[in-house]
């Protein structure tokens, strides 16, 4: 993390104070490399995740949010690892220095470091096309981090929240653009697009309880067939019982259906729980919403059913940025 | 670190393999995050470094190096704190796939990898412009890693190896290219350019030796202002000292003054030692050829000295990716 001095000053000057302020950091933004340290009988838990200008994120996307999702993003794979955060370092390459776009987006970066506690500890800024690079570490107590791999057939399959309002979010904002309107972050129906919650205190809460864990970044079905082809096994999901984002009323089936099951970003955690886990307890002590949509089943398949148990299709499983 | 399939499998396909290998890595490529093992007694390191396509490197670096060079730059960065290895994450960002251009970049990646004991342990690839961005962890024992700040007025200013061979190396590499020669990555001169060390054994060799430690990427006199910055004092540099690549031999005197001090990329370490610690033992145990090329100095100043001691001007003093 060595920077000539004007590199340096960018990354000191939008993001070094709130490091200083975590017990774990011994060293934060300044020096080769940060220090800190990790408590005993904890694994170190880490987690990357790059957003690309163009590909993840229009040019114009409001900086703040953009701060606050890039590292809600790295978050939610700590929160379905069961992880606490630790720390995060950032590199940010930008086309050209640009003061209020750098003080905003450091603001809704700092902002969720300062609630979540993860102090930033280190970065690094390049000159280039628009990129966002977010490394966030984690620990958790030895043998206990959530893994995709567990789940059983005959274990519940339970998701937090509801889905498909990032999907939503985003489809209302690029109808507001193609008529010309101007973005707004703060648009109620753009919450969930532009201000992602990361589900820590759920992966805390599912330690020793659920078999396995994934967070939705590609979309339900994409992300469960992760989950199914890491455990070895295949899934139902009964459509009737997935929770919907209320921002999704009045919109056609069709777009309903895939929204939630296939749009990514909604940042929910979806797990097994084994049959023995009472649900209605958990779901108290970690205070979030939790539905059981369907159960893990032997063989590699997963498919979704209607209320009687009709198979139904679905037509998009989820997103691939190098697809097409 | 999630991603749908095919991201995922041209990481899994790329760079699986190694992490499996190290006893630190608990959980390695293909879940949310990766699992490491943290000793008792060790302190967490952590660097962030990317390389960005045509600010750091040419769109037709040969791409092995390219690997090689973009874990290189942060080893370099943990070797500056005294730190061992741990494990590395790689972000990839990439116009389109190619399948041969991943294949050599990884075989760059992986056989430092493996030489360094590096295993890697989790990654991204994103579609857009392209972009390298390697985080590495390491660990080194409690209270034990070698920080910027510390140099005392009166302590020797030591370097290690030779100065100016990557700068040479590029200068070579970009007058072949003006006469429409390749790139040959085999050839001597650009040894330094394409294939970098850290110096990884001289950094653990330095702890509770060397007071203050950086890693020269930026330049010598650019990272020596970083480091005084850092300590609060200055530096006096004796250029009859400071040891040069054999590389520049036949060059005019400004060509060569101007490589060896501003030159970035030559990775070499530059460090505080007091003037009780013996250089030549120390010199012995890590099997580097370590120079004194001056002293520490109070007040702020970095001034650069002839044999006689004169004051020599020196026009640059290091590379800013973000300056005009």
């Amino acid at each position: 993390m060595t920077g000539p001095d004007s590199e340096f000053d960018l990354i000191r000057r939008y993001f070094a104070e709130p490091a200083r302020t975590s017990p774990d950091v011994l060293l934060g933004i300044g020096d080769d490399a940060a220090l800190l340290g990790v408590q005993a009988g904890q694994e170190l838990v880490v987690t990357v995740d790059t957003l690309v200008e163009g590909t993840h994120y229009f040019p114009d996307h409001p900086p703040a949010s953009l701060g606050h999702k890039a590292l809600a993003a790295n978050l939610s794979d700590l929160a379905a690892m069961g992880a606490d955060p630790l720390g995060a370092v950032l590199s940010l390459t930008l086309p050209s220095v640009d003061h209020d776009w750098l003080a905003a987006f450091s603001r809704g970066f700092l902002a969720l470091a300062e609630q979540a506690s993860v102090p930033l500890v280190g970065g690094d800024t390049t000159r280039g096309p628009g990129a966002i690079s977010v490394t966030v570490l984690g620990q958790v107590p030895a043998g206990q981090a959530l893994r995709r791999a567990g789940a059983r057939p005959g274990d519940r399959l339970v998701v937090s929240g509801a889905l498909g309002g990032a999907a939503g979010g985003l489809a209302f904002e690029q109808q507001r653009r193609e008529q010309g309107q101007p973005t707004d972050e703060q648009s109620p129906d753009c919450a969930r697009l532009f201000w992602p919650n990361a589900r820590l205190a759920l992966g805390r809460g599912l330690r020793n309880r659920a078999r396995a864990v994934i967070d939705i970044s590609d979309g339900l079905l994409a992300d469960l067939g992760h989950l199914c082809a890491a455990s070895g096994c295949g899934a139902r999901v009964d459509w009737s019982q997935v929770p919907v984002d209320p921002l999704l009323e009045g919109q056609p089936e069709e777009v309903v259906r895939d929204w939630a099951l296939a749009g990514g970003e909604d940042y929910e955690l979806l797990f097994a729980l084994p049959p023995t886990e009472p649900l209605e307890l958990l779901s108290l002590s970690v205070r979030t919403s939790l539905t059981v949509i369907g159960e893990f089943t032997s063989g590699s398949e997963i498919e979704v059913v209607d209320a009687e148990g009709a198979r139904l299709d679905v037509a998009r499983r989820g997103h691939d940025h190098f697809a097409g």
